[in-house]
Order: C-alpha cells, then sequence, then structure tokens
C-alpha cells in the first residue's frame, strides 16, 4: 500500500530511462529532472550517460538502496528487476508505466501478479502496471504533459485512466486549475483509485491537506472502500467530484421484479455517490467546471448578484442559475441608488448590475465593495467582462483578482473574452484564479455542487430490527422465491406491517376459516408469479357465497396451491424495492405504486443501509410525493411511517445478502398508518 | 429593408473615422480597409487623412454619391446627418454603431425616430443603432474582433446583442466554426433580427447559400415572420439554431386557470422554435457546438461507430450518445476481423474501435475506410485523438481530414489535446475543419441535433370547423368567462364534442326535466368559478330523490345561478388547455387530466395551428403515454380522436384570437370516443 517512499522518495531509479523524449523512458526521466532535488539514478543497458545522468547497466549495480523505482521496460523484464530492486536495493516503491500486463493477455497477468507478489511480500507499493505515473509537490513521476502548476490548495487528483487523466489535465489547465498531486493508478494490480482516495483520508492534515478530490473511475471494485472514504473526507470538509464512466455499458437486465428491471447497475453508482456526498460528473469540461467552483470560497446561501459589462451573458446566467434554484434578488434601497450614482448614466444596478460597455475597473471595484458591504442579502457575485477588442481589459482584471482575494463572498470570474483577451486571462490566471468562459456552463456546474447533498451518517439504524432471527430465519429458507408464510414471519422479525392474511390450501381448510374472513375481502391464487396476468386477484369480495365460487376459479389456475385472504384496504398504493448489486449491496428503491411505478417510472432510489433522514430525502425526490401529503381531497399518508418502513427494510437487508431481489408492491397508506398488501422476496446462497 | 447597397456596397463612408484604433469609429474604418475594395470616404471635422484615407469635414463635402454610411458619431448629430446623406448623396444604407439613443433615454428615442422615418421615407435600410455593425464577403463593417474566416458554407449569423456576439464568435472560432455573414441588429429601429432571416430567406439560392443560421435573439417582436421565415428556410434544406435568452424572466404568472399557471411565455418561444424546426439552445458553448454539428455531413441514421485511441472519452461518448437515443452497434462478423488483423496487437473493433495508444495514422485510415465501406450498419464515425505529450500527431490530423472530405458518412472529429496539440489543432482547423474539444459535449449537441422535431407544414387543417358561425358568436358574446350554453354552442362550431348537459335554474326546470335525466348522471353548481372547492360537484346520483336533494344542496352554495346536470361517465381523465401569449397566439397544452396535470404537470405544448401530426407529437411526448394506449387492465383511449380535438380546437383559436384562455378539464375518453366534461372559456375583446 501506498507507503512514504512513493510520496516522498529520498531516491529515485528510472530503469528504461533514454535519451529519446519521444519514449515514455525518456519523458518520465526528463521530468523528474526538471524539479526533483533527490538522488536520481538510471538503468540503461547501452548508455553511459542518459539526459546527463549517469547510468548502470542493471540493477545490480547500482551504488546505493533506492527508495522509488519507475520502469519503463517490457512487461516480461519487470517480475525479476522488482525482485532485485526489493532484495538487493531495499526498494519498497514502484510505479510501472509499461503496458502488455493483464490488460493485453494471460501471459502479462502472469507477470503482473508476480509483481504484485514480490510487492506485498514486503509490504511494499506498487503504482500500476499500465499508467502513466504519479505528480506531487516532491517528483513529477509521469510521462505525459502537461504538468500543471502545482499548489497545496489545488485539487488532488486520482484516475483509472492515463490518457483521460492527460486530457481532463489539459481542460482543468485552460480553466485554471490548480493541482495538488495526481495519481494514474493504470491496471490498478495493487493500488486503485479507492485505495488512493483511502490514502489522502488516512493522512489528511486539516492545516495542510487539499479539501480538493477529483476522481476518475471506469470501476468501481470496492464499493464500500471508496464509500467509506469518501464519505470521511467529505465530513472533514472535502469537496469531491466525480466521473464514473460506463453507465451504458450494462443497460437494463431482464428481471422478474420491478425493481430489477428499474434499477441498473448505474443506479447504484448514484446511490453510493449521493451516500457518499460525492457530486457526479458525465464528462471532462463538467468535472473540470465543478472543481473550479470547488476552488472558490464557499456558496453559502443562495442569492447571486451577477454584475456584467454586457447583456446577453448576464441574462444566460441568471437563466441558467434560476433553473439550477439559484436566485438573482432585486437589489434596491439608498444604498443601490448610491452604487448607480458612481457608475455612467445608464447603468443599471437592480440586479442583474449592469455597468455597460464602458464600464472602468473603479467602477468594478465600487461595484464588488457595494455586494461585499452593502447589500447583506447578496451572498456571492459573478462578474462578467470581456472585450470587443479595442482596449486591454487587464487593470479590470487586476481589480476582479484583489476584490477575489479580499471579499468574504465567493466571487466567479466569467472572462468570456478566450480571442481577444487571451493574453489577460492567461495573466489573470496566472495570479492563481480559475476562470468561466461559459456562464452556462458555470450556472450548471455550480447549481450541481449547491443542491448535491450532504453525505449519510455511516451509522445503521437499528430500530429493533431482530437481526439473529432474520438470519435464523434465512437459513432455514430454500432459495428461490419464498412463500407468503415465510415473508410474514422475515417482515415481522424486521417489524415491516403486513396485512394479515389467511392462507388456505384446500376446500376443507376454507371451510374451517370462513368464520374469521374479513369482508369486503381480497382473494388470490399462491403459486403463480405474476398473479394479475393470469386473472388471480380476486377484489371486493363481500360474502360467503362469491368467496367460495372465486376459489374454486382461483384454485383451477395452472400452478395454484392455494390462496391467501386479506381485508381490502382503502388509501394510497405504495412501492418499495430492493436488489442486491454485486459488492455495492442494496439498492432500495421507493415509490408511488400503480401506474406511478409501472408507468411513470417514478422512483427515487438509495444504497442500504439507510438513514431516517435519507429515506425521507427519497421520498422527497419523488414526482408524486404532492399525492402523499394528500391532494384532491384524497388523503395524504404518514410519511414518516414509510421513511421508517425503508430504513427498516435496508437494515434487514444490510444483515441479508441473500436476498438479492424484493419488492413490496403494493403497500397501501393512508393518515392511519401503511400496511405491506403483497410482496415477493428472492433468495440465492451460493457466496459470490 | 435590407438592400443592395447594405450587403454589397459600391463606396462607402465612414463619419466619424478616427485614427485611434482603439475607438469603435478607428478600429471600424481599420476592419473595412482591410478587404473591401470599393470606393471608401472619411467624413472627419479635424482630420486630413485619417489612417491613409482623405477626409472630408462634412458630408456635403463629399466628391461623390455614396451607397452606405457607417456613422460613429454621437446620436444628436444622426438625425441631420442622416436626412443630409439622403438628400444629398443618394445614400440609402446606413448602419450606426452609436449608442444614446432609445436604449438611454427619450431624448435618444427621438432622435431614432428621426433617423428611421428619413430612412422610411426612401424605402431605405438601417441596421443599429447601438450596434457592431455587420460582416460579408464584399466588406467588414464592424468595429470589433475577431473577424472570422468568411467561407459561403459557414453559418449566417443574426445577434441581437453586439457584445454577446463578440462572445459566441469567441466560442466558435475555437472550435473551427466559420462564418458567412454576420448581423449585429442592436436596437433593430428598423431592421430586427425576424427581418434578416426573412431577407436570408427571400434572397436563398440553393447554389450559393449557407445553409446554416444561428440566431441570438433577446426578444421576439415579430414571432409570425420569425416562424415563417425560419420553416421555409428549413424547408428549403437549412438548418437553424437559436439561443432566446430571458427564459426566467417573467416567471410563471398567477392565473385562475391550469394553463396559465403552466404555460409561461417561455413555453411560446419553444412552441414556436419547434414549429419552425428550430433547435433551441440555452448557451454559447452549446450554440457553437451545434453549429460545429451543422457543419459536418448529416447523420441519416442513428448508429455510430465510436473510433479511439484511449479508453476513456470512448465510453463517456458512448454514454452520452446512448442517452441521446444514438445507437453504438456492435462491428462483427469476417470484415472486422480483417480490420483487427490490421491493427496493433490488443486493439479492439467490437465498437468502440480501441486502436491503442499506439496507434497510428495509417492505422485510423484502414479503420475510417472499413467504417465507410464494408459496415453497412454504421452511419457515422466519432473519432478521438489526443496526445499525451510525446510526439507530433500531425500525421494523424492529415488522415482524418482527408477522410473527411472523401467518406460520404459524416466523421465528427474529438481531438481533446487542447495544450499538447494545439499546434496541430489549429492546423486542423485551417485546413476547414471543426473540433469538438469535449466528447459529451459533442454528444449532447449530436442528440438534439438528431432529435429536434421536423418543421410543421404552414398550413391549417379546416377539418369542417365552422369559422363565421365562431366568428358571429364570438361577436356576440360578452367579456370574462362564458356561461356552459354559450361554450356548448362554441365548441359545437368547432366540433369539439362535449358531454350533453341540462342546465336548470329553479325547481320548475328540474321538475320538467325529471324524465330526462340520465342516471347515473352528475350534478354541478353554475356560478362559482371553482366547483370543486366550494362542493359544487355531485357525482354518481342514481335516483330522482337524490338528484332533487342534492339540487337544493347545490342551490344554497354563493353565487349559485344554477346546476348542469350530465350523464356519468367511465373512462381516463385528459386534459386540453390553450392560453394567448401577445404576439405569439394561442399555446396548446395537453396532457392526462386529475393528478397529470395537477400534480406531476405531465404536459405537451404547441403553437396553434396545430396539424394533426404536430397534435400526435405533442401526446406522443406525454410521460403517461402507455396510460392512453391501456395499461393494467385498464382500456385506453382513441388516439387519434384525442389529437383531432386537439387539432379542432388549435384551428378554431387561430380565429378567436378574444380567446385569451380556455381549459377542457377533464374530456373523459375510452375506447369508444372522447368528450369533454368541463371547460372553461375566458375572453377579451379589448385591442391589443
Amino acid at each position: 500500500m501506498i507507503n512514504e517512499q512513493l510520496i516522498d522518495p529520498q531516491s529515485i531509479v528510472v530503469v528504461g530511462a533514454s535519451n529519446n523524449l519521444q519514449k515514455p523512458g525518456g519523458k518520465i526521466l526528463h521530468n523528474i529532472l526538471e524539479c526533483y532535488r533527490g538522488d536520481i539514478y538510471v538503468v540503461n543497458t547501452n548508455q553511459g550517460f542518459v539526459q546527463g545522468v549517469k547510468s548502470y547497466p542493471t540493477v545490480h549495480d547500482l551504488p546505493k538502496e533506492v527508495d522509488l523505482a519507475v520502469i519503463a521496460v517490457a512487461a516480461k523484464y519487470c517480475p525479476s528487476l522488482v525482485k532485485s530492486l526489493i532484495q538487493e536495493k531495499n526498494t519498497t516503491a514502484f510505479i510501472i508505466i509499461s503496458a502488455g500486463f493483464s490488460e493485453e493477455n494471460a501471459q502479462g497477468a502472469q507477470y503482473e501478479k508476480e509483481v504484485v507478489e514480490a510487492v506485498e511480500a514486503i509490504n511494499g507499493c506498487l503504482i500500476g502496471p499500465n499508467c502513466i505515473g504519479i505528480i506531487n509537490v516532491n517528483h513529477h513521476s509521469i510521462f505525459t504533459q502537461p504538468i500543471p502548476m502545482l499548489d497545496p490548495a489545488g485539487a488532488d487528483f486520482i484516475s483509472g485512466s492515463g490518457a483521460t487523466a492527460v486530457f481532463i489535465l489539459e481542460t482543468g489547465v485552460g480553466l485554471g486549475l490548480k493541482f495538488n498531486s495526481i495519481f494514474s493508478v493504470g491496471n490498478s494490480a495493487q493500488i486503485g483509485v479507492e485505495d488512493v482516495l483511502a490514502y489522502l483520508d488516512e493522512t489528511f492534515d486539516p492545516d495542510k491537506s487539499s479539501r480538493i478530490k477529483l476522481l476518475y473511475i471506469e470501476s468501481i471494485t470496492n464499493p464500500d472502500k471508496l464509500l467509506h472514504h469518501a464519505n470521511s473526507l467529505v465530513h472533514k470538509g472535502c469537496k469531491i467530484a466525480a466521473i464514473k464512466s460506463g453507465t451504458s455499458e450494462a443497460g437494463m437486465r431482464a428481471s422478474q421484479s420491478h425493481t430489477g428491471a428499474m434499477a441498473s447497475p448505474d443506479t447504484a453508482v448514484d446511490a453510493l455517490f449521493k451516500k457518499a456526498g460525492i457530486v457526479r460528473c458525465h464528462g471532462r469540461l463538467e468535472l473540470a467546471t465543478v472543481a473550479a467552483v470547488f476552488m472558490a470560497k464557499e456558496l453559502k446561501g443562495d442569492n447571486m448578484a451577477v454584475i456584467t459589462h454586457a447583456g446577453g451573458p448576464a441574462v444566460m446566467l441568471t437563466d441558467s442559475l434560476s433553473q439550477g434554484g439559484i436566485k438573482i434578488p432585486p437589489i434596491e434601497g439608498p444604498r443601490a441608488e448610491l452604487l448607480r450614482s458612481k457608475l455612467h448614466h445608464g447603468s443599471s444596478v437592480g440586479n442583474p448590475i449592469d455597468f455597460l460597455a464602458t464600464g472602468t475597473a473603479e467602477q468594478l471595484g465600487e461595484i464588488i465593495d457595494a455586494c461585499e458591504k452593502d447589500f447583506d442579502h447578496i451572498d456571492a457575485m459573478a462578474v462578467i467582462f470581456g472585450s470587443p477588442g479595442l482596449f486591454p481589459v487587464r487593470e479590470v482584471y487586476e481589480v476582479l483578482h484583489q476584490k477575489m482575494r479580499t471579499c468574504q463572498k465567493p466571487i466567479y470570474p466569467i472572462l468570456p473574452s478566450v480571442v481577444n483577451a487571451d493574453d489577460d486571462i492567461k495573466y489573470f490566471l496566472s495570479k492563481g484564479n480559475v476562470n468561466f468562459p461559459d456562464e452556462v456552463m458555470l450556472g450548471h456546474a455550480l447549481s450541481k455542487v449547491h443542491n448535491s447533498i450532504q453525505p449519510a451518517k455511516e451509522s445503521i439504524q437499528m430500530k429493533g430490527v431482530d437481526v439473529p432471527a432474520i438470519r435464523a430465519l434465512i437459513s432455514g429458507f430454500e432459495e428461490g422465491y419464498l412463500p407468503p408464510q415465510q415473508i410474514q414471519k422475515l417482515f415481522s422479525a424486521a417489524g415491516i406491517p403486513m396485512l394479515k392474511e389467511i392462507f388456505i390450501k384446500d376446500t376443507d381448510e376454507l371451510a374451517k376459516h370462513i368464520p374469521d374472513v374479513p369482508y369486503p375481502c381480497v382473494m388470490k391464487v399462491v403459486g403463480p408469479i405474476h398473479k394479475s396476468d393470469v386473472g388471480g386477484v380476486s377484489l371486493n369480495i363481500n360474502s360467503s357465497l362469491l368467496l367460495e365460487k372465486e376459489f374454486h376459479r382461483l384454485m383451477a389456475i395452472e400452478d395454484a396451491k392455494g390462496v391467501i385472504i386479506q381485508p381490502m384496504l382503502q388509501g394510497t398504493e405504495l412501492f418499495i424495492g430492493a436488489k442486491y448489486e454485486q459488492d455495492f449491496g442494496h439498492v432500495m428503491l421507493c415509490g408511488l405504486g400503480g401506474i406511478f411505478v409501472e408507468v411513470l417510472k417514478d422512483v427515487s432510489s438509495g444504497l442500504a443501509p439507510l438513514s431516517e433522514e435519507e429515506a425521507l430525502g427519497m421520498i422527497d425526490n419523488l414526482k408524486g410525493k404532492q399525492i402523499l401529503r394528500g391532494v384532491r381531497g384524497q388523503e395524504g399518508i404518514n410519511i414518516v411511517e414509510f421513511a421508517d418502513i425503508i430504513v427498516r427494510l435496508s437494515t434487514m437487508l444490510r444483515f441479508a445478502v441473500e436476498i438479492k431481489e424484493l419488492d413490496i408492491n403494493p403497500l397501501i397508506g393512508n393518515e392511519n398508518g401503511i400496511m405491506g398488501v403483497d410482496a415477493r422476496v428472492r433468495i440465492e446462497k451460493e457466496v459470490k
């Protein structure tokens, strides 16, 4: 795992270094030489000196021990190289940039395995193979460019793909994004994105560590680890944005249950990110823009002043912010009038504050000062200032730069003239600022960050869920769909209220139970999975005559093993579902039942175990939530009780990974309470 | 209106030209001098020569007649200047870049009015005032930069804001966007965005004219003109993208009707754009990206090959395209294997086609050729190729450039390395290509263009709607909400089926009608606007006894003027609404009734008059559309009949602008037919 030798090595050897800067082994040595201050060695069979550094023909010939080895030779040489370095040079950190390992074929996978075993044996650290390397303040062991400006307040960026990391850097650099460190994990043979994040969490120092983390992830191999450390970092005051690509790869899986059809593997990623407090992005420009938002002071409140010298971008920004729920409130009164008097005739201060094409640097200073000190209801400023190409705008950008440092309120600069004011924008960025060249991208990213959910607390709400009883029940169950009586017992142990039902399998039992039947009642066939499709549900039975008739009809259905009788309830149909997603655990869904789940797919998701807060948040996200509060003369439901049931179920599932799919559909809710009416639970026991 | 003298002047005078290039009057002369080949004059009171051009102290002193005057002097001098130029120099085209007109104060508005009147009197042409000018192949009468590369196949760009035009140009130039002409209309004193578009439509030459139009609009003053000419251009094969900013300005208006509350003024813009076939954009970068998509060959079909040398961007592009409904279908079979054999070991051709970080220009050529010729099910290609900074990629971009010219299928280049391959990308753009630096922005823009709706035909479907009868009825109606009997007559003239109802205002009438009452029936109070809120609706009345009892209850409600009795229908509740939007005409809404309209706001919009195709498209856009087809054992409705009713209503409204708001809520539909049950119609007669 990550060690001091990787992060701050006293000595580095580059194995396979070259004089050719068009080769990775040449470029990486070049990049290391540019700023590294420790001892550097080179191993190269052919050369006396490589880029001015004395070269040794083999690692055996190296004169001293070496902390970190950066390896750029063919895969087949790597296992023996790594072993020699470990045994002879006490090397404990390795970055292997070469390809030809597990990503290529079985032979490569074997090389990779040997390397990992050797490194693990000494509790060492391996980055890669098949990666571009790492950058931090101590060394630039990376073979690509650009090498961004490093800044302790910049982002720690971890990428599952080297090329994508490069492209994200290029996008970020254009916006003025700063970085503190970059880790490209390649094949993640030993260390994946989650492991680097864990390291950043475990070594987090509130005085020194960066508070911005960016992730590019292609596959999440350890969701629990990612969740735990992301959550922990966010609770420590960090901001995390991540791309998880491959949302469309698996598509929707065919499944017997509603939940199965609605919860794609990507729903689990969404639910995990939400729970962890990670802002999910879907493209490089979006990630870089969100990261640039992170670099500003935090937006506390949702009232923005839009300051501009041109109408159009201010209107588009206002549109975009309003859509994201950020307000551009009126600015008026004597102080607004005072400000107006300092601006050119024709300026407006109502918000947007438009100080016209002829607006000056001094006036911008006055406006920002007024927003900072005089307009208490303003929480942040966006400043739009471009150039038609007539005269330089450096003076304006200088004022903006100064005010961004002295003001308490965040200021978001929108400098759109990437052609006309190219030099001035570069100057502005060189002072450590970011720029949002497109106001609508800013509006979108800022809304996204502002509306992102607080991470959940990492505790399980037991609520009296009887875990030993649940474990005992599940041990006794067979695989497949549980029969109704078993579901009743299971749910009872978790405190999930289910409608009382009478199970009847023949006419004798029917005769025996006739006195207990509550009218009006519902009778449902037991056996077939899709009861409705085979006409297996009979509603509103209000006499023993009808009861007997319907019993015989239902028992004649193919696969009928009996019927259940339930009282017929009035209320709103609800739905709860859960699906086990390999490694992630259970994705929970909730919604209104009936057409809301079947036609409108109006469901919210979360990752078990859920807190009451999370469950209430899920319910609040439903488009049909107003119906739960009561509408059109129809009474509402007890929302807190609905949340409570979701939480209990999620707690039960956390201790019952054998449950792969679960639907309660419908539950019937009214103001008095909520009762599950019908449920389906599928169990698989093989260890996965 | 726009004339030849504006577009291709034989002579230009710049009034207020200066030697100072930091002043508009200096820069505009400079820009004109750079490429204009006709006669140029300067009027400037102080200078003998300005930028090398002989200067005359007044327009009176000009030696010859002048076609076009570009004016950059204070507003107060403009009226007399324009008059002198008209009278003495036969000038018929004017571009006034000066500010200080109607945008500033009443005095300025007076100057503007005088100028317009003088120009109109000779049927001349005025661009501005308060604009940045115009650019076309003949002259660059604009005072801003950049001056983009002009290209007959580039975009015609019309902007309602000068500064925004500059910022859009700067964004576009970065993507390699070409322009054919740029019009900045400033205050639109005589010529607005719609008028320039009309000119482009009326002078459209299929052999010579550009097929790409871009608009930035802050207010639509003549929606009919915009609709007509945009629609006409799209039917001629043009592609139009537009920003209409200010979506949030007015917000939702308070209103009595559902439609009023749901249809914001911006809904009218959306509906207009849809009808015209305009792709609506909301930001500069989005507009420029959509315009760059327009510059590629047209995407016919929806199957894309993603060709890449790096995994990450290919996956993100696939995600983004899939979300937009564009498929990335598998590529397999012997020809796929043949292609694979030409690539480096480890490459994949399954789609995405990944030819690895070490992939060569030659291999890219092979891949593109295979997609063009061998893989018939592939309609287009996206090629992703960046650089980690090791070696130049010009050879690859050269192949890409060549193939983009020779292939029939469109190719979208994604060159993400805006830092590492900056020079090579600039070289690629200089050859006349565009670039999409962010694959997700491309995916979004391409989906948007691909999913944009064909423009509607510009004809009114009469369907036997009796216009004379409707006009006669409306002439006789009073203002305000129409009583039920009048609604019945109005709808009957339009062929809108309404449930038969009996209006009863006292006990005598009730007694008289008792034999005709259809049971079960519904009784509703007449008088109060919100019947349900006052308990004014009684359902399921199945006897004359109950009928009489409910009659007395309803008549006791405040403002009750009587009741209506209708048969009680079974079926699906539907909703149709319309709202008159100043200048746009009627925005129509449709949807399912009940909670769908009240809670879920699941409505579609269109602009009257609607064709059957448009109405069916609106219905198809509803989230709940599946319910209309029948679901959960509930029968569906006759969708064609629903569309027919929407069309009839829209036709009626086109001839009844006095109807400001109209709701039919609910209509009840089943497989046999659709009947309106309750309707509200509000009339205003004052001429607006």
